[in-house]
């Protein structure tokens, strides 16, 4: 039998009730949802300031932390997991310190008042799958090369070489040509078979060096043994990275043009 | 005198009382977090789909939305700003659907079980400043040269040329050598001065064509005007924006790692 209590709302709680229940939320490793108003610092690589007003704070159960203002997707503070916390009340404000250790982030929220605590016991278990083209594959690549390779330029894409197509055709940080071939799923014999066979083919074109890629989410087994024996790499890549890659590609073009 | 209650909390709604906060909250563009069971589908540039857990959405008052998991710093879906929305009841279930138009993508959040739903009447004029360094804008060009020029590729930074330091050098898309002067505030004519200096004694040192690009998040009045007559471009470049690449480009290397 569970007793399991999903959800613990406080409406408009003290900053000692507040306190005593963000304390107890993070040493739990529950999810804590704050709507109140607050100001924060953050000091770390850069830092920043963010003057008070009326926002939502999330501290996730492996303590990752989000500062959400009403409007914009994006977070305007956050914190990777693992953070370790410093909760206390000054001068009658909740002071909720979010301190990453390796780099030192310092991220420090500041509530003088409270609308809603939710203490959040929740359990997801299901999984995420995302289904992206080999087409937004190529785009992700083409838009932000360097997730493949730092230094590496994109030169042409779709480029007809016997026996097939090369999905993205560029130049490494070292001026060697590379062709990279995209699987959306788990590459195989034959994928790594395929591009032995476009590498082949336009050394002979290119009468130079050719570097040969395998771009995927992931390998089957024994095929990282065959790349090596042509002197082919492996790339890992998720499809998801590469629609988050086009998606904020294409939300930043849209506001800039607004 | 003000009548604003800023936030509205249900625990455990039926369905149909859901219905209503929801499309109340969505059409009066209030805040919205809503934490219960639920399954998410995304049709757009890819596809997704999500299984049944419990989770937090947030809808925005400018109609952004954020699915988030009880873990990771990351949303699991997410849509920009300016969605329109279709709530619905079916099965049982709570149906938001939250439609961007251009690209067209989908976003449904399906409800089977709601344990807290807030609206929040929350008000945030409170200004963000970000302070990052010189060199932080510099290292973020060089982890991701694409937010200065699409096809950029650094050679070397901090290049000691007289009469003083080059931030970052490097190739562009055509061949040409590229020389970047970094300021983290709005440039003014010294900065545009003392760039022209540096391409002028780069010319002469390399003997080819030489290219100088001023980056910075603003460009003080009449400043374009003295760039274009020494034929240099300006890059506008939010030091905020360079932070969050740094960051992400670590936390990613630190995912790797484990």
């Amino acid at each position: 039998m569970s007793h399991r209590k999903p959800v613990v709302v406080y409406e408009n709680p003290t900053i000692d009730e507040a306190l005593d229940a963000v304390k107890a939320a993070v040493s739990g490793q529950k999810t804590l949802v704050v709507a109140g108003n607050c100001w924060v610092d953050y000091s770390g690589r850069a830092s920043s300031s963010l003057e008070p007003g009326e926002r939502i704070l999330m501290v996730k159960e492996d303590h990752s932390v989000l500062v959400h203002r009403p409007t914009g997707y994006e977070p305007v503070n956050w914190q990777p997991s693992g953070c370790i916390f410093r909760t206390r009340k000054k001068d009658d404000t909740l002071v909720v310190g979010a301190i990453r250790r390796k780099p030192r982030e310092v991220l420090t929220v500041f509530f003088d008042k409270i609308y809603m605590l939710s203490v959040l016991n929740i359990v997801d278990k299901g999984e995420f799958s995302l289904y992206a083209s080999e087409e937004d594959m190529q785009k992700a690549i083409l838009v932000q090369p360097s997730v493949v390779e730092e230094g590496l330029r994109p030169i042409t894409y779709e480029k007809k070489v016997e026996p097939g197509f090369i999905d993205v055709y560029g130049i490494d940080k070292d001026g060697k040509m590379v062709v990279i071939e995209i699987k959306r799923r788990k590459a195989g014999r034959e994928a790594a078979l395929q591009l032995a066979k476009y590498v082949e083919s336009l050394k002979k074109t290119v009468n130079r060096e050719v570097r040969g890629m395998l771009v995927a989410p992931e390998i089957a087994k024994g095929v990282q043994k065959l790349l090596l024996t042509f002197g082919l790499d492996f790339r890992r890549l998720d499809p998801k990275k590469c629609t988050e890659i086009l998606r904020k590609a294409e939300t930043k073009k849209l506001a800039d043009f607004f």
